[in-house]
């Protein structure tokens, strides 16, 4: 291990700090990472579970997130040629049998349609009724009833590329529930295309993971390790899957995205061929990609600290909130009057992104009148992760000022800046506030990750000091390896851990130094860590959700 | 019936004029309007069937002409003060059996889930396995699962009123479907609202019947007549509903969208309930609305003629496409040059909507360099209803000039205009041609609505002349009713007619003439045409969808 030290300072949190005083959320992230993270959403108001087993209702304040989320995708997507189209939520069982693996993969745990109807029971209850001859899937993914589509699309030559995406919800019956990280339904995004040729699909794959981690790094200020999953890891069906592998505040990685080259496999078993330019009939060469309400989990376990969730200001439904303080008698009317002026004024200033032209560009301003108390309305809006919450009270009026929170630093530390001053400022305050986030969470990432040529340290690393099912320890970590999945078998059975991925040669990944320097050390160990055979590359482990 | 002639004359549209011509889509629609419609669709490329039975894959411009409704509709929500969420697809069966006239409305026919997984079978396919204790249902409509957050939501007065909207997948099992207008699956929004008063309650399900019909009026330009379902149409469990109903150029109505007063049925139901300022604990009162890409139905049914689709401008995916004709040897190179430099310039025009400051403000301009023949070309795009066609060829870019056609002109009518008068004119030609569209539609139904004080001639009106199935005939019938459901039952056994509503006493009625005009006949002709009993109001009587 090349750098112990660093393992045992770096905590959870760039806002630690408040650890001694106390904070808005119980446990904290130290205390109980996962009941921490339930209670996050709940404070902030994001999804609660439903009635249906497993299934969220997305509140308005998540909802808000995923919209923003949706909109710079959908831009990043059609400027990259896509066009949207709408598939539908059945899938004959037949379908799913056509691709082996696909089958394999996505047949285990899914909704079963097998009536069209309810009638009176016997006990007068309703009973299923009108069972189906062939019964329907309710898509964990969309792969073959595209493929049936395209299949159909298709002709010529002259209709490639095909380039598709479905905005949808999905469900895969899943055990074991996590609100955003893994529920029974979601919403998400899923690319489709086929191409003529396997270099332009394989350029489409990467393109696409591409967009989404300048998605993830500029937006949602989440660094990321990025690169090809492992045999074992691939999407069933897939000649190569890659991904998106950030790491989270508890130090594991979090799956974010993923991009398949899909080679001819479900061209074949879709049947999608065109007529080339030599005049002979070939089957095209296919991708998917998808990116989900995972997104939100992601963000959570990114940003959010012990007082609450943190929106990055580049997906914020709401950029600034002004509260007015009007408990002195007689100076009501004066500070309304004041605070409707400044929302005016901040709701006319263009949020600028840097580097950005279009998207998102007005500051989202609210003003929130409620009758609560001045404290528990300001939490109320730190524990949503508002990025600036705004006090007015007289003596701001008077003095002209905007007396202010902003999400990146301790709660209690405000600033008081005169009214024009904010206002010009308002959107390089957020830009600061952005970069800012996205810089403590790559500190984090890169102080957590750490190269390994001892098999012992590496099982050290992955092994809890205290034998504590919450005990947040671990991190990435960087070795040789062989590929043999009888080895991450016994990794994944001794410390739960898996082979990430094999992380992309990358200048601009945050772990671009660790990969050099490991690459770099002496040839002799540039054996794979666990078998001492030749290595296929260095791949990236960590334990993971 | 007051004026026989008109009917006679009434063309089922503006552009009959092209009648003696060849057109795009055969049948036209004096020869099969149900077959010419379907045609429509094709030639449009605006969706298909799918091999999910009743399923429709809604293909990239129908999925935009949607993304511009939604588009527009999420923002008149969001102004009147409505934040979206998401709720989960499935409903447990025990949910829909607790408000009972619900139940009997949509447990007839819907998707029921009674599986969570699929299985390898002896006979090497996959069977069902893993049933479910409870099965559930495919959201038919999402009253009962709301209701059911609303209630744990909403504690105090303070929590009122809760102003949630949904957009969203829901599925309906219908024996007979018709892409758009009626399948299986479709995507809707779905407006849900809690209120702590009855008048709060009827207040906001009125706002949301005029947003829908400005929205319809203004955007989708389809004239509407609108007013309270009879007994017999309403919202199983509604206490009131309300009903936009325009008039497709069959004659027939269609029901575009719907706002439903719920009383306390369903806060009963769900147990919402809310602590008062006087202390005391009272249901809330809410109410539900929605549209759906039915809407898509109506737009094809209101403005596609017999050359295929024509989208009004407001909602067109793509407002004008540029034609490149290059076959001349030796001009490729000028005209693409010119071509490019026509396009930038447009995309950087607003399309500046009467009224609207915000709304899709950038002018959408393709450049199609698809290598097809012009004539082919040109009519690819006249098919799919671009509202308007440019062609470039060296002459044009000799002289300076834009060559187009507008979608509301005969095809073969072009016109050319300098270059700068085209770009500085051509969001106002949008604007006309937006401006024409309605009134073509508002004439089709004011000369296809009548009024009747005999019944005989009511029958007439309703009976084709040469009983044919595909006949056009018949239109809006007002006459006045007494409210009798036995009435209804006849009416709908003699002649497939139906009160498709009570028309709204409304000035901006496209009808409000003729309404008037009936209630001022003489008093003895003031009672129901059909029992000759005391009137409980004028009718609006319609074969419909």
């Amino acid at each position: 291990m090349n750098s112990k030290k660093d393992i045992q300072t770096a905590n959870v949190s760039s806002s630690a700090t408040t650890a001694a005083s106390t904070t808005a959320i119980s446990p904290s992230r130290q205390e109980n990472y996962p009941e921490w993270y339930q209670e996050v959403i709940k404070a902030a108001d994001l999804a609660e579970q439903s009635p249906a087993r497993g299934c969220m209702v997305i509140k308005p304040w998540g909802y808000g997130i995923w919209e923003n989320i949706q909109h710079v995708l959908n831009q990043r997507f059609k400027e990259t040629g896509h066009q949207n189209a709408y598939f539908p939520l059945f899938i004959p069982k037949s379908f799913l049998e056509k691709e082996a693996e696909h089958v394999e993969g996505f047949a285990k745990e899914c909704a079963v349609v097998t009536h069209h109807r309810l009638e009176k029971g016997e006990d007068g209850g309703l009973v299923p009724a009108g069972p189906l001859s062939e019964p329907y899937i309710v898509r964990p993914t969309s792969e073959t009833i595209i493929g049936a589509m395209f299949a159909k699309w298709v002709r010529s030559h002259r209709d490639l590329p095909l380039l598709i995406n479905q905005w949808a919800n999905v469900v895969r019956w899943e055990m074991r529930t996590r609100l955003f990280l893994r529920t029974t339904e979601f919403l998400w995004q899923e690319g489709h295309t086929a191409h003529a040729s396997e270099a332009e699909a394989r350029e489409e794959t990467l393109k696409m993971l591409d967009v989404y981690t300048d998605f993830c790094e500029q937006y949602l200020a989440i660094p990321i390790v990025r690169g090809e999953k492992s045999e074992g890891e691939r999407f069933p069906g897939a000649v190569n899957t890659y991904s998106l592998e950030p790491m989270m505040q508890d130090r594991k990685a979090l799956q974010a995205g993923t991009s398949h080259f899909l080679g001819q496999n479900f061209a074949r078993a879709s049947d999608i061929k065109y007529l080339d330019q030599d005049g002979s009939e070939k089957f095209a060469w296919t991708t998917s990609w998808g990116v989900s309400t995972r997104l939100i989990g992601a963000l959570i376990m990114t940003h959010a600290d012990d007082n609450g969730m943190v929106v990055p200001p580049r997906v914020a439904p709401t950029h600034i909130v002004i509260m007015p303080m009007t408990h002195k008698p007689g100076t009501e009317a004066k500070v309304m009057e004041y605070c409707h002026s400044l929302q005016k004024d901040l709701q006319a200033c263009k949020y600028n992104i840097e580097g950005q032209t279009q998207a998102q560009s007005q500051l989202q301003v609210h003003l929130d009148t409620r009758d609560l108390r001045g404290g528990e309305k300001m939490w109320s809006w730190i524990k949503k992760g508002v990025p600036i919450c705004i006090e007015i009270g007289p003596r701001d009026v008077d003095a002209g000022a905007v007396y202010f929170y902003r999400r990146d630093q301790q709660p209690g530390k405000k600033t008081s800046m005169p009214r024009m001053e904010f206002i010009n400022n308002a959107s390089a305050i957020l830009e600061e506030m952005q970069h800012n986030f996205f810089e403590n969470a790559r500190k984090f990432l890169c102080a957590n990750t750490h190269t390994f040529t001892n098999k012992d340290e590496f099982y050290t690393f992955f092994t809890p000091k205290n034998a504590s099912q919450t005990e947040i320890h671990g991190g990435f970590a960087l070795a040789h390896f062989c590929g043999d999945p009888t080895v991450e078998e016994k990794l994944k059975q001794d410390l739960n851990v898996t082979v990430r991925c094999i992380p992309f040669n990358d200048a601009r990944s945050p772990i671009a130094d660790l990969m050099r320097n490991l690459r770099n050390v002496d040839s002799c160990l540039n054996n794979c860590l666990f078998t001492g055979k030749a290595s296929k590359g260095i791949a990236l482990f960590a334990k993971a959700y």
